[in-house]
């Protein structure tokens, strides 16, 4: 989505700015929020890493997901995308963590949480640190939900970058 | 690109059946493999993790590169594609590993390594163990040379799954 590509480049001027790096987890998106943050010449300046952590293993292993918060709350949880967001900052020593974790469809989706229900976490280091995770509900095929996932994690990215920018300034 | 799909429907077919599992190490490509991967629904079903390692720092500790080789001949050189599809699929424990490690440009082209140049990684571990590194070179813009090093890298995978099911048949 060209709508995509011009938060990519918004969030790699701000942190180029602020000299700032960004790690991400990626479940859900599969990669989209990797690839699209690197359709952008120059953002190995600001981007380090994306672990696409599809397996229960991986975000175990990797990001040091808790295996207790996988038995009870499952992958697909505010608590699973924090503990993605944080561990994959941590572990790369950036500023800014980023992590999707959803369902995508057409399988998978419960009551409870249906396909195109998504967690976007974003942990910070910085003057302060922080953790937060958000729900999101979208709806469409496979392909529409991993674009808007991934919209919404720039989005959130975004806010919480500006925020923490205007803080510094203030 | 809809032939990058279809190889990647291709390749879930042939590893769904063969029972064996993948894992990807990206850097070029930035998850364009990964995406490509998981936008086909059941690619859980052998797509254990795809590492999008952009830093330098992220090859050595995640992949396990060895940084005499990041320094003597480079990133984008075929013992670093070759170091981080053993890496990535010993780490993941999976049947089969895939690397990506190039210059997609507009910048970091030289007259040795131009823009467009990329090494693709595929390691096995089977019947045998076998780790391969290939290198190609590819022209256009950006989102082009990103585009044809994914296509590059699902075809040598396929060959070499291929190639290694036909061995366990006859």
């Amino acid at each position: 989505m060209e709508e995509n590509r011009e938060l990519a480049e918004q969030l790699q001027s701000r942190l180029v700015d602020a000299g700032q790096r960004l790690a991400v987890a990626e479940s859900s998106t599969g990669g989209l929020v990797g690839s699209t943050i690197t359709d952008i010449p120059g953002s190995s300046n600001y981007f380090d890493r994306s672990l696409v952590t599809y397996s229960n293993e991986a975000k175990v292993d990797l990001l040091g997901v808790e295996e207790t918060t996988l038995e009870t709350v499952g992958a697909v949880s505010a608590e699973t995308a924090q503990q993605m967001a944080e561990g994959v900052r941590a572990g790369a020593d950036c500023t800014w963590g980023l992590s999707t974790t959803g369902i995508a469809g057409p399988a998978g989706g419960t009551e409870e949480k249906p396909v195109g229900t998504v967690f976007i976490g974003v942990a910070y280091n910085g003057a302060e640190k922080r953790v937060a995770a958000t729900r999101y509900e979208f709806e469409g095929p496979r392909l529409d939900c991993k674009g808007q996932f991934t919209q919404q994690a720039f989005r959130d990215l975004l806010d919480a970058v500006e925020s923490r920018l205007d803080d510094a300034d203030s």
